[in-house]
């Protein structure tokens, strides 16, 4: 057996800085976080990243074929360049990638972190016997990544993949980004909290209005996916819309891209079978017909630490 | 001065197969044209194709390079097989390529016709400096091409680029492929009249309704641009809302692809500035900021024989 190879995987998030040592094969062996201080500005984030990385590689006794990063923003690939990662105050242009390869004399690999994301099923996950497949990340936002032919698709300038800003309604609800009707608008977590408030008062009988208002509970996904396991119809009709929605952005993109796997990560996709099989039908009902029958939908592999993984995935991806 | 080269240039229509002799520049130096006896079904066909080449090279002086065929329908590259063209009784699948190879000893491309359209504008038209376009026909249907890194991107099986089935509104009209609100359900000419047609009765006093009432014209895409060249308000406003609700469709695909160019063409087009304007605006009041500066618009510069050119285009893009 050859020996396995090691990569650091850094997730970059907006709050914490999450990096491990992954092996070839996406098994985390080490792993350290800090918090990321953001508000304090590119250089106080770079000096997080370095601390996160010399931590790591203080306690590793492998060797390290290179550093993955994911990040928020849009990455030139030439110098690791970050731009404008949102809720990164004061950041427009940080060459990340020539900056920590200067730093730990190691080949260093910036990719976007729902492009890593994509990368990391591709090379550890559920999409490692496709040659092309949609990755959908249903978290906060709606992230996406194009596979085509095993490679991410980046476009003119490494922004391609919002999948999440696909709109399914061109006079539909605001979406932050300033379009109208994006699928991240109906299924980004803020979102989906924010549309189900207004309509709880119309659901008095339903088990998902007893969790909030008797007990006093916050609304969350995870609680709607509660009540929806305990049978409640209302909770039920929510997560089969938000999969038909999910599902009627994905057929306009099948139909542009001729790509018919698909693979969905990220926390709303724990909503699980109903969630699934809602979107499943949601393309099937309405693909162009040579397209039909081809259609895949999987669930991501890489749940805990998906971040850290496709960021070392990147490492092995890219050697 | 070198030496140009020659190609001859099939188009492939439901009515009739028009073909020719072009250069590389896209010059067109013989043509002829035969009825496609589509109801007669394949072998109908085909021999109508060799009829119509024969005739061509009966009477051409000139080296040829190849022959290139844009054809309705999903084409596989390698045998240049033509898959179930829509309007085409009888027909299955066609190995169009390797039989015209062998009745002419010359290479042979087979594409689809909209395809053929964007490689046509990549190589002689308005995308001949562009690395990277979308390419958005208006006819009878919506079609589309998409140029990766100046190549046609084909997708899983050939069937990429169907811009005209990305959806606006999931609870839109229905379009005849099965689903709903896709923007050929809008631009398609026979839609387009259709939705006219519907509304005209609202509109008495505009000149349009007088065009078609009182002289007892035909309702067709030419006579609303007749009118909005006179002035008139409702027509106008046909060809604003029109192109605006092209541009939502093609904000969804510039945020998914990061390709930032368009060129349309085909009848619809002849629309004219007021079409593009709002098309333009549409996309820039909507795609995502990074995206915004970048956006140009243009019209395709291949209109007459367009698919002819479009077909030779192939033989040359591909040599």
């Amino acid at each position: 057996m050859p020996l396995l190879k090691y990569a650091v995987g850094v997730d970059l998030g907006g709050t914490s800085i999450k990096a491990g040592i992954a092996d070839q094969k996406g098994k985390i062996i080490l792993k350290h976080s800090l918090p990321t201080n953001a508000e304090q500005g590119p250089e106080a984030v770079v000096n997080q990243i370095k601390k996160c990385v010399r931590q790591l590689l203080k306690k590793n006794t492998k060797e390290i074929v290179g550093i993955g990063i994911g990040s928020p923003g849009i990455v030139k690939l030439k110098k690791g360049t970050v731009e404008n990662p949102p809720n990164f105050p004061g950041w427009s242009k940080v060459q990340l990638g020539s900056i920590l390869k200067k730093e730990f004399d190691l080949d260093v690999f910036v990719e976007n972190d729902a492009n890593a994301a994509a990368i990391g099923e591709l090379t550890f996950g559920a999409g490692i016997d496709l040659d092309n497949f949609l990755m959908v990340t249903l978290g906060t936002g709606v992230g996406g990544g194009i596979i085509v032919n095993k490679k991410i698709f980046r476009g003119e300038s490494g922004a391609a993949g919002e999948i999440g800003h696909v709109s399914i309604d061109h006079k539909g609800p605001k979406c932050n980004c300033g379009s109208f009707g994006c699928i991240e608008a109906y299924a980004g977590n803020n979102y989906l909290i924010q549309n189900v408030s207004r309509e709880l008062n119309d659901h008095i009988g339903s088990l998902l209005y007893h969790y909030v208002n008797v007990d006093n509970k916050k609304l969350t996904p995870k609680l709607i996916h509660e009540a929806a396991t305990e049978n409640d119809a209302y909770s039920k009709s929510i997560i089969i819309e938000l999969g038909k929605k999910i599902g009627y952005a994905l057929t306009s993109i099948i139909n542009l891209l001729d790509i018919t796997n698909v693979i969905v990560g990220g926390g709303v996709a724990g909503f699980g079978e109903l969630l699934f099989d809602s979107l499943d039908r949601g393309i099937k009902e309405r693909v162009l017909l040579p397209s039909k029958e081809k259609i895949t939908v999987k669930a991501a592999k890489l749940k805990n630490e998906a971040g850290i993984k496709g960021a070392s995935a990147l490492v092995f991806y890219s050697n």
